[in-house]
């Protein structure tokens, strides 16, 4: 059976993707995809994703030129959430840093940012 | 602020929770959180999720033993996901592999299964 059509969408036609870093196995990104951002991300090897609040899909890097190179793709047991190996360019995240997930919950029950700055968004928006 | 307080949770009261093994960086798993699971999560250093199809709580490994021991808690950018650093005992995955996502989509566009099996699901859930 062909991968994608074992894929389960939810009622919204959406399926997350995590991307994670192919080489140091960090963890990047989290964003939701539809059927034509995977068969998109599957024929050009360059990671697509559904934007729930524009309504369309895009490429990773369309505007900021970090596009994620995707080296391999699987799904879990239950064929609801997609995890890709790639290589990212510059930075995942529109923040400017590496991973999106820079954040992270101190022993107080409080949250500090501990990223690694990548980017200066500033720069790689400016043209908005 | 807390780091709870920050979380966005969908419409479902939900939020997906990954799991992602704190040393070696292998992802085995995604599940969803609702507010009750993340405090229980927190408080006990134990995973927590919620299950969509029995609409309630649950402590992962309750039945299989196959706990995981959370390490560090992150949030993405957009407070909608969560990454945890855990330890997992036994697996992951309720098919007895380690990882959930033992799936892999091949070069002709198929799939084929590559996962390390650690345990014998009929064993484990033989209560049932």
């Amino acid at each position: 059976m062909a991968f994608i059509d074992e894929l389960k969408f939810d009622k919204d036609g959406l399926i997350p993707a995590i991307s994670q870093d192919a080489d140091t196995g960090e963890v990047l990104m989290v964003a939701w995809m539809n059927r034509e951002a995977v068969e998109n991300t599957f024929a050009k090897g360059l990671a697509h994703y559904y934007s729930r609040s524009r309504k369309k899909q895009w490429l990773k890097g369309e505007e900021s030129g970090h596009v994620q190179r995707v080296l391999e793709i699987r799904t879990d047991c239950d064929s609801d959430v997609l995890l890709m190996k790639i290589r990212q360019d510059g930075g995942a995240c529109h923040t400017g840093n590496r991973s999106c997930f820079y954040r992270v919950r101190t022993p107080d029950g409080g949250v500090k940012e501990d990223g690694v700055k990548v980017f200066d968004p500033s720069q790689v928006y400016k043209k908005k």
